[in-house]
C-alpha cells in the first residue's frame, strides 16, 4: 500500500500525458448527445462515480445518477435507456453484477463506457466505449492509485466532452508530489493524536463528498475503524447527534464553494467538542486540530489531491494501531456480487 | 419517540384508505410520460427517496437517480430537466436547499411532486404537484411515523401511477401492528445483547438497502452510536474487514430476492465472529443470534414493516444506555442547510 500510494504522482502526470487517447471516446458521446448520464459501481470506484456524478451535473449539465445494479441483477428491471450514457466504473473490470449491468444496459439503448484499469476484462468487453485508467498493476487490497487514477480519468472524459484542454490538470502530477511530501508532518501529527480513537466521522460538501467517503472506507478497511461518512449537509441533518467528544472529525475543506459551505459543519462539530483533522487546500483557513494542507487547483480537480493525505492516514493509522494495511482481514481484490 | 412509534398502524391504515387522493397527481404524472425520476431528499427522507429509486426502477421500468442538492444550490448547475419526473421528499417541506432544487427542477422543464407532511410549505408551494403524506404531527427529532409514512405515500403513488389497485398494501395498518406486538419480546432480547456495543454495522439488499441505511440513522441519533450502513453487495466489496468479534451486524431479510441475496453476507458477517440481529420476514430462517421477524409481505412492501423493530430497537437501546432518545444532544428538526 505504502509503494501504491508513493506511485501516484507518476500514475497522474502519465496519464495527463495520455489524455489525447480519450478523443475518439468524448467524441462519441458528444455525437450521442446523452439526456441523462447513469454511473454503475461498487466500493471505491462507487465514491469515484459519485465524484463524476457532480462532474456530468455541474460541467456537462446533464443530469445523472448512480445505479442500483441490483435492481436489475436481483430483480430483473429493464427501465428504456435509450438517449442514456451508462458509464460503468471498475478496478478489475471483473464484477459479475457490474458486467451485467453493463451488458444489460446496452440492450436497452445506453451508450455505455467501462472505465477500468483492466483492459480486456469482460468489463470492457461488453461495453462499447472504454478507457483505460492506465495505473498499473495494483497489488494492496486497499485501492489507492487507482482511485486517484479513476478520479482523473473521469476528469479528464468529461473535459474532454466539454471541449476542453486539460488545463486545470497540467501539472497535476507535481502537484500529488508537492501534496505528499507536505503531508509527511502533519498526518504524523494526526496518527499520534487519533491512535486510540474509535469513533470517526468523515465530511465534506460538493465534490468532496466522494473523498470523504473514500476516506472512511479506507479507514475501516485498513485500520478497522467504524468510520462514517456524511456529506456536511446531510451530518447537520441529523448525525451530528452522534458527534461528541469521544469522535474525530475528518473534514475535506478545499478552497471553493464546497469548502466555504464546510463552515457550519465545522463550527458545528467543534460545538459538540470533536476533534477535526482538516485535509485540504483551504485546510489552513479552518479551526482545527491539526491541519493538512495540498496544494490548491480548479474546485473539481481537488478530490485528486485531497485525497493522497486521507490514503496516507489510513496506511499510518493501521500501522500504529498494531495492524498491517496490506493483510485487512476478510477482503478480496475482487469481489463475486450477483 | 415510543408514542410516535406506536401510531404507525394507524397512520398507515389511514393512509392506505386515503389512497385515492393520489389518483389525479398519479394521472398527472402518467401523462407527463417521463423517462426519467429523480429524488432529492436529506436524512430519513433520503433512506426514504432510496426506497422509491428501487420501486421507480422496478415496477415503473423508469430509470431514476438520487438528486445531489449542491451541484443546483453551490455549484448553480441547470441542467435541462424536460421529460423528467423531480420528486422532492421532506417532512418538513422547509429544508431551503430542497425548495430551491424543486423550484430549479421546475424551472428547467421537469415535472415536480412534493411528498411531504406539511401541506402548504415552502415546499408544497414550489412545487406542482403535491402528495400529503398525512402522518401527523411528528414531536419526536428522530423520524419513525413519518418515515414509514412516506414509504407507503411513495409506494402508493408509485403503484397508483402503475394502474395498481394497492392490494399488496390493503392489510398494512393490522400487519404494522402485528409487527410491533411481536418485536417487543426480540428487541428486548437484543437490547440485552447490544447493550454495551461500540461498532454495529446494518445491511440489507435490494428494498431493504433502504432500510439499513434508516436503521444506522435512528441508532446514531438516539444512542450514539457509530452505526455504518451497507447494502450487502458494498460490505462484501471492502468493508467486511472492519467487522468482527466486537461487531454488531442488523440484518434486514425479508422473503423475496433481495432476501436470498442476503445469504452470502450473512455468512461472510458469521465467519468474521459478528453477533447478527436478523429483522425481517425471512429472519427466523437464517442463523442469527437474534431473530425478529414481521409478517411476510409483498417484497417492495417488505421496508414498511422492517424499520418497525429496528426503530423500536433505537428507542430500547437508547434508554438502557442511560439516553433520553427524545432529547438527542445537537439535532434540530429542520435542517437550515443551503
Amino acid at each position: 500500500m505504502r509503494a501504491e500510494i508513493a506511485e501516484q504522482p507518476g500514475v497522474l502526470g502519465a496519464a495527463v500525458e495520455r489524455r489525447g487517447a480519450l478523443a475518439p471516446v468524448a467524441g462519441r458521446v458528444r455525437g450521442f448527445a446523452p439526456r441523462f448520464a447513469l454511473f454503475a459501481a461498487r466500493g471505491s470506484s462507487d465514491h469515484a462515480a459519485l465524484y463524476a456524478k457532480y462532474l456530468t451535473e455541474v460541467l456537462l449539465g446533464l443530469p445523472s445518477g448512480l445505479v442500483s445494479p441490483s435492481t436489475t441483477t436481483l430483480y430483473g428491471a429493464r427501465p428504456d435507456l435509450s438517449g442514456v450514457l451508462h458509464v460503468t466504473v471498475s478496478q478489475s473490470g471483473g464484477s459479475p453484477d457490474l458486467v451485467e449491468a453493463t451488458r444489460s444496459a446496452r440492450e436497452r439503448g445506453a451508450l455505455t463506457v467501462a472505465v477500468t484499469n483492466t483492459p480486456g476484462s469482460p468489463l470492457a468487453e461488453v461495453a462499447e466505449l472504454s478507457v483505460d485508467i492506465g495505473a498499473g498493476p495494483e497489488l494492496a487490497v486497499a485501492a489507492t492509485k487507482t482511485y486517484s487514477a479513476t478520479l482523473l480519468a473521469l476528469y479528464l472524459l468529461v473535459d474532454a466532452v466539454r471541449g476542453g484542454t486539460g488545463a486545470d490538470v497540467a501539472d497535476l502530477g507535481e502537484l500529488a508530489a508537492s501534496a505528499l511530501a507536505g503531508s509527511e508532518g502533519p498526518v504524523a501529527e494526526a496518527v499520534t493524536r487519533l491512535r486510540f480513537v474509535d469513533r470517526v466521522v468523515t465530511t465534506g460538501r460538493g465534490y468532496s463528498s466522494a473523498t470523504a467517503a473514500e476516506a472512511a472506507l479506507k479507514l475501516a478497511e485498513t485500520s478497522y475503524l467504524s468510520a462514517r461518512s456524511y456529506s456536511g449537509a446531510d451530518l447537520l441533518h441529523g448525525p451530528v447527534a452522534a458527534v461528541g467528544a469521544d469522535t474525530a472529525v475528518l473534514a475535506f475543506t478545499s478552497a471553493g464553494r464546497g469548502g466555504a459551505a464546510m463552515e457550519p459543519v465545522l463550527a458545528a462539530v467543534r460545538e459538540a467538542g470533536a476533534d477535526v483533522v482538516a485535509v485540504g487546500s483551504a485546510a489552513a483557513e479552518v479551526p482545527a486540530a491539526v491541519r493538512v494542507g495540498v496544494p490548491r487547483t480548479a474546485e473539481e480537480v481537488a478530490p485528486i489531491l485531497e485525497v493522497l493525505p486521507a490514503q496516507r492516514l489510513a496506511l499510518e493509522l493501521s500501522l500504529a494501531r498494531g495492524g498491517n494495511p496490506d493483510r485487512p482481514r476478510g477482503l478480496n481484490k475482487v469481489t463475486q456480487t450477483r
